[in-house]
């Protein structure tokens, strides 16, 4: 089944801000986000225990990570004027799940990708932070290409 | 990538009870059935829209409809003995994450057997609970058959 008619409204009008103001894309975005950030996390874990250990963990992805990569990627322009934190990390699950939608990407595709961009040591709180917000700001310079450019 | 080590420890002592009491898949499963979920509710307000007007909804499928439909599936020795709601619910999400560790089932796959089963009116509050429970309940009997026999 494709679910392109769930964005038809959106394609009609495509603007950068049509879709990253977007809430509903950016609640669907939201739990797109925590579930393949606590697989790719979990996959990274796994592979770095020195036991041999599997670790599997379901981790909610904080909002500063998130309006800090679309920060640092240089992507502000997609959400709204005057945005705080939490409109910034809105904007960066809308533009994630848009392009979920349109099948750019396969949820399999940004867990990949964020395993791909996950380096470090995951257990040490502070290096989390600083990793998944690269591994975030990558996925999105990723995805920008998919994006209207205006 | 095959995500099939992140279950490796699971498949060498596979029971019912191991795979439906694993907090890790549990957490990863969460994830899982409220995207899957909410995707599917958004596609059939979207089809039910008498306006055509395209609906997009993030939601958190209550734990009382997953321990309802794992009852009503005859599934309960998944859990643990003298389990309480949200224990079941528990199983119900561990479960669902088990199938897509092993590729049974994608994400996609999820969310068209949800949509084929979610009929009704899902704007009234009571009989959403009662078409999701369902939903939840047919799409537990379909993974049945690829879960350990005891």
């Amino acid at each position: 089944m494709s679910y392109n008619f769930l964005v038809k409204d959106l394609n009609n009008n495509l603007t950068q801000k049509s879709i990253g103001t977007d809430k509903g894309l950016a609640k669907i975005g939201d739990g797109i986000v925590n579930l393949t950030y606590s697989v790719a996390k979990s996959i990274v874990l796994t592979r770095n225990s020195k036991n041999n250990k599997t670790i599997r963990t379901g981790v909610k992805v904080s909002k500063t990570i998130l309006a800090n990569s679309l920060k640092e990627a240089d992507m502000k322009k997609f959400s709204k004027s005057r945005a705080d934190a939490h409109d910034l990390a809105d904007t960066v699950e809308a533009l994630i799940a848009y392009i979920w939608f349109i099948k750019k990407m396969t949820i399999e595709d940004i867990i990949n990708f964020l395993v791909g961009s996950l380096n470090g040591n995951l257990t040490v709180r502070s290096e989390e932070i600083q990793n998944a917000t690269v591994a975030f700001r990558k996925l999105l310079i990723e995805i920008k290409k998919y994006l209207p450019e205006s």
